[in-house]
């Protein structure tokens, strides 16, 4: 964990505070309230009446507010209780509550109420289906629920930016990323967090699962583990398999970068993009950017610029940026891979980059600074050369998001059950995604649509099915 | 699969058969095909007008029809083709029809329509939900699935009577199994049936997924790598892991026995019981029955009795059978088992047993014939010595159901987080369920209740949490 940045965040429902109060002042008390939340911070989201106080005279209200970190809540939950008038009965951070029991539940597609059902559903009338499989191997498809069913797969090992917190506390995200698939794509997605820290064991779990699965979406595994394990199970597997912290990133970025080379009236052959961060994710954006034509990309870590005479700290995917990227072999830090630089794309950590690197960078310069929450330069402090700015953020204009791309991704492997991603499916979405804002829409502030674009599915979905080998 | 069996089989829901027709006689044509149906040995169970006939004067009829198999199916389209005034437009296997796509469906337990809710349930506020987990595992009890999910866990080796059919075969078992986890106790139960032929593998699979799931179901593993698996599981894992074939089996098996013994008024300490089938589901049973205070029980399989100066065909279940039961020593046949015995139960295949041998039995015998679906012996052929007779059909009296124990089991396991099963826990199950026929309505043809009375999950689920260690 990083510490607390010193650029101020913003309140969000992630930290979402619902109180219960009594007012037992006058009308004007819940204005005092409004002011007290305003005067602290606070981003009030809602007050509701509630029924049944037992205090005569008294009135109920549910307030919903919501903060920027714990602390935070705190204060707020102070200034409010500071209010005549008002008496806070309890408080509820939202984002536990909600977590209450899990966020997924697995139900019967039939009814099950009477012994024809039974007979019908399960023995004997089963039989016969189990054995139609057994004969048909590929009638698994038609008859269970593999053709629409994901598993959400990680072992825990690089959980948001939390790092290994093991796969019991990674069980949230992935089934959230479950809700994800079913509320934007209509998959069944069923969250496995399982006890595999090695590519040997994340492949055996993986080999030993598929035939229930239509697709393995895996998630928040480390990098080198990440690479191995996915090239291992590409072979292995005849089901698709898809590390969306690696290529749902790149798909969703190339789509980014497209329509910001669009805004600023450059070719992408002629882009040169600095990335930092050479982790799993920045790997697979500039190996797809260079799949699309982009001129030439050049890596950064923590150590410096990733090139060819550079021997320390280098990893297979660490030698790829030296040897396929960097063409003008480049040397030093992140600073002089930005001189210059048509591009920044960060994939790293808070506070990273200063104004006056990004002032070097070429004319109508595009700034992609993904890390989350806090990225790598705020978009307040670009220097005027920069044109187009993207973070990882909703409250801010260009979310570059994962959500745009694996449902409808996954939609179309499962639409034309496919065994195989290829890169030919990456570069179809991206330039899928790319394709939603028109020339109309498209500007600085305007080059991704949002995730609840109802398009974005089915154009994604279209794009991967068509390009099916 | 064994050949068919010399006695009839009586037509099931599960080889419905659904045909859409077009009557064009008068009134009288669906009394002829009532007829028709009757004659060719079919049951109908429905006759529903259907809308839009495109023929004028004609009326659309969806019959619906019990068979017996697929050639009595084709026999009654033959028969109901040959009454005039009606058209079969179409027929459909109905148990295929309700397996397209699946049986469960992995759904959402919250709505996630707006940004707010995506900042809740997924980035960045689940992080904190991650953190609080990594910080102190029991709570991902609390703030995951974990607490009502159970991996339904099969690799298929020893699917219902079909054998090794692997994991992609028994995936509509699995898929069933959880639809009656759902139905039955509100349980999130998932199919995995996995490639994992051997006990390593079974292991290694199960203790990989663990973190993700409240309680392990396995299923349909043949012996004897299901008794490794299981050992292996129970020493490895923090969660409970329950073999259905063996241990909900004992459970039922025990209920029934406890009150057959009430029917006849015979002491369960006085009785000898002969078992036919010593696989994962005779031993278990076996083993039940001996902690609860059975006299005796004597195993056979295909070589005849085991005893301890046998050593053809032993395995370290087999040869418990030998040690721990048989105490008079017997040996030869199922029929020299059977001579004297109080009590028959066969897990083994149909028409084993003939009239005669159980004629040997003891007075007031009681045979458990549960092959399904033909059973070690039809209940139409006992001879008058047998007071009591149960099978694993419903279409018979006493029918000894396994899905009168694991709902229910698994609710109160998951209720106190229990971490092991143990003896005690399937023994006071065993007892609750007995205890649900009263003496009132306890009778020859009415040892054990059903699986749709609503006492039994909460009446198993109690049993089992207040025998928690």
């Amino acid at each position: 964990m990083t510490g607390r940045p010193d650029v101020e965040l913003n309140p969000t429902a992630g930290y979402r505070l619902v109180l219960t109060t009594a007012v037992t002042g006058g009308p004007g008390t819940l204005g005092l309230v409004a002011a007290a939340v305003h005067d602290t911070g606070g981003e009030l989201r809602g007050i509701n009446a509630t029924a049944g106080m037992s205090t005569p005279g008294a009135a109920g209200f549910e307030l919903a507010i919501d903060a920027r970190d714990v602390a935070h809540q705190n204060e707020l939950v102070v200034a409010i209780r500071a209010v005549d008038g008002i008496e806070v009965l309890s408080s509820e951070d939202r984002v536990f509550a909600i977590h209450q029991g899990g966020k997924v539940r697995v139900q019967s597609a039939l009814p099950l109420r009477t012994r024809d059902d039974l007979s019908m559903a399960y023995t004997p009338g089963v039989a016969r289906v189990c054995r139609a499989i057994a004969d048909d191997p590929e009638r698994a498809y038609e008859l269970t629920i593999k053709n629409n069913t994901v598993a959400v797969l990680s072992n825990g090992t690089a959980v948001l930016g939390l790092g290994d917190i093991g796969p019991a506390g990674a069980m949230p995200v992935m089934e959230g990323k479950a809700m994800l698939f079913r509320e934007f794509a209509g998959i069944d997605a069923f969250p496995l967090c399982v006890n595999a820290p090695t590519a040997d064991a994340l492949v055996d779990v993986a080999t030993a699962i598929a035939p229930t699965f239509g697709g393995i979406n895996l998630e928040d595994v480390a990098a080198p583990v990440c690479f191995e394990a996915e090239a291992r199970m590409k072979d292995a597997l005849d089901i698709p398999v898809f590390h969306d912290d690696q290529h749902g990133t790149a798909v969703v970025t190339l789509a980014a970068l497209i329509n910001a080379a669009r805004v600023v009236g450059k070719d992408i052959r002629d882009l040169r993009v600095a990335f930092l961060g050479a982790g799993a994710a920045g790997v697979a954006c500039a190996k797809l950017m260079l799949s699309a034509g982009v001129g030439d990309v050049v890596g950064v870590d923590r150590l410096g610029i990733l090139h060819s005479s550079r021997a320390e700290g280098m990893t297979p995917e660490k030698t790829w940026f030296a040897v396929e990227g960097n063409e003008s072999n480049l040397q030093g830090g992140i600073e002089d891979a930005l001189r210059g630089a048509d591009v920044f794309v960060g994939l790293s950590g808070p506070n990273l980059v200063k104004p006056e690197w990004v002032a070097e960078m070429a004319n109508d310069a595009i700034v992609f600074a993904m890390a989350n929450p806090v990225p790598e330069i705020m978009p307040e402090l670009m220097p005027d050369n920069v044109a187009v700015v993207a973070t990882g953020r909703s409250d801010y204009p260009n979310q570059i998001n994962n959500v745009l791309v694996f449902p409808g991704f996954f939609r179309g492997l499962l639409d034309v059950r496919a065994h195989k991603v290829t890169d030919e499916m990456k570069l179809a979405a991206s330039r899928a995604l790319a394709a939603m804002v028109s020339d109309a829409e498209l500007d600085a502030t305007h080059i991704i649509t949002s995730p609840f674009d109802p398009r974005v599915v089915p154009a994604v979905a279209a794009a991967v099915a068509s390009s099916i080998a």
